[in-house]
């Protein structure tokens, strides 16, 4: 098996050395003097683990740009579905690949998505050596020849997840409580139980959803889910915003993972007022994610950690709120439990997925407090090195083929919106 | 005269040539044939104006990550105001030179900032090159005895500022109505009405200062300084969260500008309902600011306009608010004119205080939308080159002597903390 080591770096605060052997944390100690295969000077860096993006659609960074400050339900008809039925699956392949450059360089090592056109965000993402949770996304606006057609693709692709690599593990993606039937919903949870798979949807998101479930349904849209007895632990629910008191006790009693994403809700105006101390309060694993890019604009976990916090402490009236020790936990492991990956500390015997923060920059001077500083003045561009698997996928900020990905997203982008 | 011309960069989203002579905008055409002293390759960067970042306490890079997820009064009693007294004139000078290093870096070519041990401040700015607006800053508690120490260094500063060079000017600093008397507001009025100087302050920052003012003066903070006839469109007002209708009007009609400073703001839990169009639509200049690193944690103004629009479309639920085109006035120009400075745009006759922005990574791809890229999805890391007044300060990401810069500031620091 080969061996990587990465020589002293801090790791909370103190200078150690770190042994990965394959794709496994192997030794951790003031000094190991093994000769490894690889060596990486981790001198002026801090050893982290790699950020979990617990809610993306990494195709979409070709959407970023498209319909800027405009209303929701102005930026969905005008600008989000008319270009999303033109996406085909070279873009999504391209649009993916950008998304792991970007993700790879803020220090993200493993995503949970919800997209389209899967096998090639799958091959776009294990090319680049990410780990990911790849959700077949599932849109049947309540129609049964649709829901039909889902079935027979979401079996499909199952079977194809068979051939898939370590990296990459398949989920089901209801998209909303708005655009899935109740029966579709209770196929699919039938199916992730049968096979062991997470299911991944969007949750009380907006007003809009919220009323429209109380109209439709009589409940709210998480009372919805709990009727259809399609929430557990594999359910991971994006935004859940719009929450009743009974909702939270609903998520926490079902061990549902909820992904917070503050730029998303920010930008779109869905709602900024996310009840993280409830959630956690009632057992609910709270997780972080950027959203896609056509309403986060980027993928860049250090900057959503920071608004996280910023929003939660702001509207609460309470500067104590979501401390950075419980941000560092949302951003990475948590996401990782969600997935049920073992990773998302820095601890022998877990899955080597680690980043090396630069701190010779501003931001890291002084050096009163190394975690504040990454969070509140940092941002994704102090990555230097990130190791994914035991792999390294960057190193000195610098991605192999990097631009080439870039001309070729910008080609695709272009492709979409002009032909 | 010194010419510098930028060759090929994107303006607008149209390449072109610019020529500087001495420290203006001498030329701007597609393709300028003239031999300059320098010449800058804009191939793949985007020229903008710098950031005028219109409320900072540079020196407190020092407290950066001090005092930590606390509460205000926590976070003054025991964090903030003890070391302010531990503050000497050459931990002001390395705190201010970080900050220089910080600005420039993030692409800020002005600041206004509101700190003690001036001479060390002005000193530091020079050195790095960067415009700047001093105020001295005077917290007296309502005793005399301080406000007459005040009088007389602030006269004392003011002299010494005639030597200054053309860079930097000295302005006026009542900290805040809570402060200072207002026989010392009226003084200082005084003194800058006859010197023609900047008046900069906090005002309205907290509920406290509101409900405070309430209490000792029976009217808002804002109608406090009316009354004192102290308001004119020399002040420049950071934060005014709190304020009434009238408030706002009286803001308007008096022609003060006012700094927006999200992250300080958020982070404090001051308070987020930023009166953003009510002040625009009365007529107030709505400047940007970052606050010092001890709130902020960074000087890096693309965060704080991010943070700002962010914010404002969340608590307003309306997507729309203050817009891309409104946020660089906001962060660029209408810092500039509050400190009475031909600077903001790229306009032949108008200061070359410019930045090019490098394209080349992954927030400017696919390119739908420069300007939505640059503030929604970027940060100050993509600032690849900054000039001021003429001058070139740092060219792809490099400033000369940052390293040293980090390790003074690093020692300082330390020696605030321990000794």
């Amino acid at each position: 098996m080969k061996t990587l080591l990465i020589q002293q770096a801090l790791l909370n605060g103190k200078r150690c050395d770190v042994l990965i052997k394959g794709n496994t944390i192997d030794m951790i100690a003031d000094s190991i003097g093994i000769e490894a295969d690889t060596v990486i000077d981790g001198k002026g860096k801090a050893l982290i683990p790699g950020f979990a993006n617990a809610h993306a659609h990494s195709a979409m960074t070709l959407f970023r740009g498209l319909g800027e400050d405009v209303p929701l339900m102005k930026w969905l008809h005008e600008y989000i579905w008319p270009y999303d039925l033109r996406i085909e699956e070279e873009m999504v392949y391209w649009g993916v690949k950008l998304a792991c450059v970007e993700m790879i360089r803020s220090g993200t090592t493993c995503f949970n998505d919800l997209y389209w056109h899967l096998p090639q965000a799958v091959r776009a993402t294990e090319e680049m050596g990410l780990r990911s949770v790849q959700a077949h996304s599932w849109i049947d606006f309540f129609e049964k020849e649709r829901a039909e057609a889902h079935k027979v693709k979401l079996a499909k692709i199952y079977e194809a997840s068979k051939q898939w690599s370590e990296l990459t593990q398949f989920s089901v993606g209801p998209h909303s409580v708005y655009t899935v039937s109740p029966e579709s919903w209770q196929w699919m949870a039938a199916f992730a139980g049968e096979h062991n798979l997470m299911l991944h949807t969007h949750l009380a998101e907006t007003q809009t959803e919220y009323e429209d479930a109380l109209k439709n349904f009589g409940v709210t849209p998480t009372r919805h889910l709990y009727d259809l007895k399609v929430l557990g632990p594999n359910v991971v629910a994006a935004h859940a915003i719009w929450l009743t008191p009974e909702d939270v006790q609903i998520l926490g009693d079902h061990g549902v993972s909820v992904v917070h994403n503050p730029n998303s809700n920010l930008k779109l105006a869905s709602g900024y007022k996310f009840l993280y101390n409830e959630l956690k309060d009632a057992g609910v694993r709270v997780c972080l994610g950027t959203d896609g890019s056509a309403s986060s604009n980027n993928l860049d976990m250090l900057e959503a950690m920071k608004n996280a916090a910023l929003v939660q402490k702001a509207w609460r009236n309470d500067a104590a709120s979501l401390p950075i020790n419980e941000l560092m936990q949302v951003a990475s492991l948590h996401g990782y439990q969600a997935m049920g990956i073992l990773a998302g500390k820095v601890e022998v015997g877990w899955l080597a997925d680690l980043i090396l923060i630069d701190l010779c920059q501003p931001a890291f001077v002084p050096n009163h407090n190394f975690y504040a500083n990454l969070i509140y003045a940092a941002n994704g561009s102090a990555v230097d090195t990130v190791i994914c698997n035991g792999k390294i996928l960057m190193q000195h900020k610098k991605i192999e083929g990097e631009e080439h990905i870039m001309e070729m997203a910008q080609k695709m982008a272009e492709k979409m919106i002009n032909d």
